[in-house]
């Protein structure tokens, strides 16, 4: 481990990628999100350790292996959350002191025993296809996600290797894409996977080895689709060749996952009508099928997208996994466009849809993530189909990857954390560091040190949301260029500068699309990238349902030291709620009986971490 | 066929009958209504009886059979779509001239014959589990629908054999329903069905035989249920015993199926617990999970009721045939109660979300009936799984038995309809004509002829949603008594006596309960009993998704002779839509865009039957 190389996604080499990741290892993430990434490590990825051990997911290698004698246990795919929990749990290394880096590397160290234990001597490698499964292996790729859980394992292996430098996993992984690769093909057999996956492990190990046979091999998979190989369905994206599509649709991760290798795909092979699909289906994506969280799957039937504008609040499906899918799909946009469109939605998502999905305990989930509830939704210490809790194991730690990144002669920031960073720009050492408690506050102070006097461009993600970013460099006001979302500052660095940014954090309204039928006459509020909620915990006294916020009356911004939540932002606003009554259609009547109050509201992503209630984004209209 | 006897329910001797049916030759419907049965006789009966042929569910029967030799076709619950068609072609026979009649009574005698011969010797009758497939009969009771079909056979016959005493069919029936009671009970096999339906029918063969082994059968299939024979889930109405059950969950139509049976029963026992479960299941349904179409089942996912509130309008399921099951389970109620609230709600599920499942030509269908819709909703001539078409098939004949019935010293009349009818009350022979163009108008003016001066009640419903229904008897003004929601009208009747009936028709703009959180802010619009809908087939230029309709403003209703839909009503009101713009997401903005203008409303039920495109029930309020 010379040189820095610690990339969740290392497209350094990558022909189409803008913008180049910098290395785990040099950027330190202490905030808001750096308090996720502690619990993560802290909290989830051990107490998930635990888990995996006793829902039998540990075991059902063991079993492969031939070490205990049982059946197997839970669902055909849990293979992959025990590859999710290895990459969430190699990046964590990277973060930890001693003793705890001891701990999590000897839990590591048995669970990746027992899976390279689990191989067969051809490479092959899923607990469930073994014994009298044997023979069934690669029978029915619409449904049994062996290419999903095989991609896990190659990510895992990667990041695995990435972190410690050893190649035991790596290897074994080398030898299942070997495999798949001697199995699958133009000439061989034809398949693609029912849940993609397999796409992006592909194209990061052709990354990590150079070897263009799995760049190849990705590539294949993805024009495979539409030839009926994984179904022929639209749940498993398979209605249609992956360049005829026009529309997001079907269930929505594997729609996600798919546009995430594509894209990967295109990095390194730039195939123009890849980039063209995929922006036609950005398109219709945040313009028509996702919800305000950023998350996104309207249906429970399916997990699926819906039809343009089907975006029901209290049966949003929304699954956490399709969130983190979301956030994965845009920075990867991000690398290949700097164009800052993808960064706001990645921070849409980030900070409601996302975050949403884990407790402030660090280790009870949602799996789905409504906007409106009416008491029922609760978070779960673990699932049947654990997917979304795994997912989250993996994506917390990888999280200061997505602050900064380069280019040929800048340093970009997409996202405002404490937080610092070193990387060379133009041949020289660069150190940035921000001091800020964002989304707290809108201020941002940063440090940009040079080794000598350089010219390079800093270029600041300017949010979209926000009006009027004010900047401040060596205590000057400096008008600034913007380009496609990003405030441009280009001028030759001295050793020592100090940025200071202010973002305007007013609270703001927003209101959908009136195609968004449920939505109208309602608003969200939003401060800063935070999308607020009301929940009854908050408003014991009103009903929060029925409750109708009036905009003019303004809205006071309050920072309380919540006893569950902590250090948490409230919103207060008034309005009036309308008294119920037990008829479900009666005559319509305009004075209708109201009571005025206040009504205060707290950051969606924390809900339902104190006691069940009611819940409502979409607030109806005074 | 000496006595009038052609009863679809025949309750006559049912200890908990309030109110007793007419039989089918004693009432004359020539109204609305009566178009819509015309139509089903004219058209939807002849033409499915080639669908029936065509895809292979005859030819079921003859394979089972022997006569032929192919593969089973279609769906393994095929049987049930033939003898609903035999259900309502028998009722048919009895309001067609001879040349029309001899027509169908040649198709049912083909089918009959079909039938009857492939039943097996020891009475078992499904086509499905036959030849390699005949051990596995009994085996999958919650999901492979054989009492279902039996339930719909048994029903079939009754009527076959009510309307042409032709005893053939109905003997294949008992010959099944006796196999069947001679393998389930408590101390023979346990086990109910996945899909309820056998417990009416097994009431009915009770009714028509006396033979109390039958109540005694469906008895047991009620109460068997919640102990996991038809597994267990709230998807087969299996998770709880039926006397447990206190809210509409789980599959529409088996839910609302089983309530039928089980009124169906309490007719017959009395058991008041069966009374006590109906009566709060029917106040969870009717005051927390309809639609105001009186459809239900909100959702795709196991076509079933959602939560409390959950009434999301685009994508409403509101299955046709959970429409009829509505108001087949509201007669029933109805006739234990004499309670108005259970007509109000026949009439509110008719003329709105049942009449939708049938276009104006008689032979195309609706399976789902959305409140709202982007234009790609468009009727059917058939569905792979045809089970509204043939409830459709066999409903529409029926319709004659739920305008009238009598009790022990009164008449009544439940629906407003062109039609006359003929009974004895208190042993005289009494004759009561309807002259109405209801529901065009609110005027009804009705004819009562006894053979000598008698005194009787005579019981006019008075709808829930007029406010002031006016009567002159003999061209005076009466003031009359209401009781439960029935204007009472006691008095000795002269020989001929002429009752006219004034109903308020104004235009209602109805709001639901502020729960039904897509609703807020908006109105749907009825003129009588029935309900307005939006198409922009109405309405080129307008966007009729974002039409917000001015309250204040006033409505205009028109009669005009549509080329396509006939006689309809139109309500024209004003107000404005909004003007789009590209964004899912903005910044509030109180002074939206906007253009005033005019919108044109047309009946719900009639939607679809012109060119395809958006509609709407629910309007935004100015």
């Amino acid at each position: 481990m010379s040189e820095p190389s610690i990339f969740v996604l290392n497209c350094l080499n990558s022909p189409k990628a803008t913008l180049k990741p910098l290395p785990l290892e040099q950027v330190r993430v202490d905030g808001y999100l750096g308090s996720y990434l502690k619990k993560a490590i802290e909290v989830t990825i051990p107490s998930q350790y635990e888990l995996l051990e006793n829902t039998g997911r540990i075991d059902n290698f063991r079993r492969a292996s031939g070490k205990i004698k049982t059946d197997f246990q839970g669902y055909f795919f849990n293979d992959s959350d025990v590859y999710k929990w290895v990459e969430g749990c190699s990046y964590s290394l990277l973060y930890v002191e001693e003793e705890q880096r001891e701990k999590l590397q000897s839990m590591l160290n048995r669970v990746i025993e027992e899976i390279v234990a689990a191989q067969d001597e051809d490479g092959y490698l899923n607990t469930f296809f073994t014994f009298e499964k044997k023979s069934q292996r690669w029978t029915d790729l619409a449904n049994m996600h062996e290419l999903y859980c095989a991609g896990h394992l190659i990510q895992a292996a990667i990041a695995h290797y990435r972190v410690t430098g050893e190649r035991k996993l790596l290897e074994a992984a080398i030898r299942f894409a070997d495999h798949i690769d001697g199995v699958f093909g133009p000439s061989k057999k034809r398949g693609t996977s029912g849940h993609p996956e397999i796409e992006m492990a592909l194209v990061e190990l052709f990354r990590e080895t150079k070897d263009p046979k799995y760049l190849s091999l990705a590539n294949y998979f993805v024009l495979e689709r539409g030839n009926g190989f994984a179904g022929g369905r639209e749940y498993t994206v398979d209605h249609k060749p992956f360049l005829q599509l026009e529309e997001m649709t079907g269930h929505a991760v594997r729609m996600l996952y798919l546009c995430c290798g594509a894209t990967d795909v295109y990095l390194e092979t730039g195939q123009s009508d890849f980039f063209d699909t995929l922006s036609s289906l950005w398109e219709n994506m945040a313009t028509k099928k996702m919800y305000v969280t950023g998350g996104v799957g309207s249906r429970y039937e399916g997990e699926a997208f819906g039809e343009v504008y089907e975006l029901p609040n209290r049966r949003a499906y929304a699954e956490t996994c399709a969130a983190i899918a979301n956030f994965m799909w845009n920075y990867r946009m991000l690398l290949v466009t700097a164009d800052g469109k993808f960064a706001d939605l990645m921070e849409q998502v980030l900070y409601n849809g996302l975050l949403s999905g884990v407790s402030i305990d660090g280790k009870h989930y949602f799996y789905v993530n409504p906007l409106e509830d009416f008491g029922k939704h609760k978070r779960q210490e673990w699932f049947k189909c654990a997917c979304c809790s795994t997912n989250l194991a993996r994506f917390l730690p990888s999280l200061p990857s997505y602050i900064y990144t380069k280019s040929d002669n800048a340093i970009w920031v997409h996202l405002y954390e404490q937080s610092d960073c070193e990387t060379f720009i133009a041949g020289k050492k660069v150190k940035l560091t921000q001091t800020t408690d964002y989304p707290i506050s809108g201020l941002v102070e940063m440090t940009l040190t040079v080794e000598q006097p350089v010219r390079f461009d800093l270029m600041l993600r300017k949010p979209s949301w926000a009006e009027d970013v004010q900047i401040r460099i060596n205590n000057e006001q400096v008008k600034s260029e913007i380009q496609k979302g990003y405030i441009r500052i280009s001028r030759e660095w001295d050793r020592t500068n100090r940025i200071q940014l202010s973002i305007p954090m007013n609270v703001r309204l927003i209101e959908s699309h009136p195609y968004v039928r449920e939505n109208v006459n309602k608003v969200a509020l939003f401060r800063g990238p935070i999308l607020f909620c009301a929940e009854h915990v908050d408003n014991p006294n009103i009903d929060v349902l029925t409750f109708a916020v009036d905009p003019r009356s303004g809205f006071e911004v309050q920072l309380k030291n919540d006893p569950v939540l902590g250090k948490t932002l409230f919103i207060q606003g008034s309005g009036h709620h309308v008294l119920t009554h037990e008829q479900l259609y009666k005559e319509y009547f305009a004075g209708k009986e109201r009571k005025s109050g206040g009504i205060t509201l707290v950051p969606y992503h924390l809900w339902a971490n104190r006691e069940a209630g009611p819940m409502v984004v979409w607030l109806d209209l005074r």
